[in-house]
């Protein structure tokens, strides 16, 4: 299986510059030891997703391209989709579950997409059907090497802006972000430690890397975590990323989860949705599973229901 | 008089490149037209003024710096010159108002300043008095070239970052932010519009600028507003500033600035407080006031009580 390399990853690089935002690393007065945050929830679309769809749309033939894209997402992916085929004006399709908060729904339509509701269980099969009896190209999450090189982008970064970063803590859902950023880290500065943060409500990645091979959750499982983007589960592709790169995945509680969100809003003035927050949440509560010094957490996407943000802040 | 010249600015640029962030531009992709914001609020203390804090901190002899530094502030500035003064090893005494929202004096305590909060009327004489009791510098607020020209700096990167930009928001309290972006604004892209925005219930520079002289609002007046970091009048050096380079105030309405909270809380997931709200009220509340074409506003401050927020979310 071929991996990622740096060099997709620059290439990534250059494709993602005039519609990514190069995000600060922010300091972190308020927590304790050295953290800095890196605020992918300000992207255009809210999130980190930005990167992987539009460098992989970038990457078809202008004829493919103009055929349309089609892809399945419970939701910053589709967000994320829509508005790369708006930058280059082609049509998308995105296929997303029942269960999809509402304003994720919404600000997909905005971007001028077709949204299609299905079962959850049911949104890969439908995006596969759809692609092939329209011949839209599928875009799917996170299984593809330039989502995934796009995602990694943000390594780049880190590692440009500190140096002398020591650990990254990246949430992990299907993989693509954790798989891109720990092959960029790993690449340009191979001393630093990379964790993925996962819900204890939806820990495939945890125990697939403990078992050596891919682990399946019921659906029914992974849904119950509030982080609605951590739902999805690892590929073959992504794992094989993982396996080699991560240093190991922490889990966080739901409660400590929730907590997190308040703390990004209270401290560090920044509007994280629950699965944005995760990496946070593991910083703050489980500093004794994580090796001390120059830490980054990811703050992955900012896409939450206004009351779910308002009922966490007092 | 003597105005803050570009030159100052620039040298500002380099003493507050270690601890300021160069926040980058966000784009909007959810509002009309072409929008940009300048989200300050991100900055280590959660707002601009830690750039013209530690300017004018690091512009002290070593020796008078060793004796302290005492300021009167409604807030922001407070916890700027107590954050420059623990980076620089000195010690702090910040005199606040009764009524400053609790969340503020916390922070700047946290950061190890002493505090004495008396009544609003009081806090410049009281801050004097203390300064020359103790032997302490006395770093101002706004009135003061090496605050002026520290401000400025966030005038230097947005040209810098977007060099075609046409219009820059700014809000206005005491008219340091505004005097420093102005100066750096017009020095580098004559053509750019530069708008101050203050609140209805706050509007003193819109009146002094039409007066052609300082025209002071009484205390119990200027304290109506929501925006509690906009409550101070111009000095005669900042209303010399602003006479000369200031292209218009927009005055905005409380309902406005409590929108424009939630409007960059759900669509730019960013957590302004209503000061740091003014300058995206008056791009979505008042345009027909405002020439079109490529607008930064600057979203200067994210302090405010986690309570408020939340009951501006819903």
């Amino acid at each position: 299986m071929d991996l990622v390399t740096i060099d997709d990853i620059r290439n990534a690089a250059q494709s993602v510059a005039n519609v990514a935002i190069h995000t600060p690393l922010l300091p972190c007065p308020w927590a304790d030891g050295e953290l800095w945050l890196k605020p992918e929830n300000l992207q255009p679309i809210g999130s980190f997703k930005i990167r992987g769809a539009f460098h992989a749309v970038s990457q078809l033939s202008a004829e493919r391209r103009a055929a349309g894209i089609v892809t399945y997402s419970s939701g910053n992916h589709a967000q994320a989709v829509a508005y790369a085929a708006r930058e280059f004006g082609v049509p998308a399709v995105i296929v997303m579950p029942e269960v999809t908060p509402a304003v994720k729904v919404e600000a997909t339509r905005r971007y001028g997409a077709e949204v299609v509701l299905v079962p959850s269980a049911m949104r890969e099969i439908e995006g596969e059907r759809i692609a092939r009896e329209r011949g839209m190209t599928l875009i799917p999450p996170y299984d593809h090497s330039d989502v995934i090189a796009g995602q990694g982008t943000i390594g780049l970064e880190i590692v440009a802006d500190l140096p002398s970063v020591q650990v990254v803590l990246v949430p992990i859902s299907g993989g693509g972000l954790a798989s891109g950023i720990s092959t960029a880290v790993k690449a340009l500065h191979p001393t630093a430690k990379v964790y993925g943060v996962e819900p204890e409500l939806a820990a495939d990645a945890r125990d697939s890397l403990r078992a050596g091979e891919l682990v399946d959750w019921a659906v029914e499982d992974r849904y119950r975590t509030v982080a609605d983007g951590l739902r999805s589960s690892l590929s073959p592709l992504t794992f094989e990323h993982l396996r080699r790169y991560l240093d190991g995945v922490i889990t966080v509680s739901e409660d400590q989860i929730r907590a997190a969100v308040g703390i990004l809003a209270r401290e560090a003035r920044l509007i994280a949705e629950p699965s944005g927050a995760v990496a946070t949440a593991a910083y703050v509560f489980h500093s004794d599973e994580l090796p001390a010094g120059r830490t980054v957490s990811v703050v992955s996407g900012g896409n939450l229901d206004p009351a779910l943000l308002a009922s966490l802040l007092v």
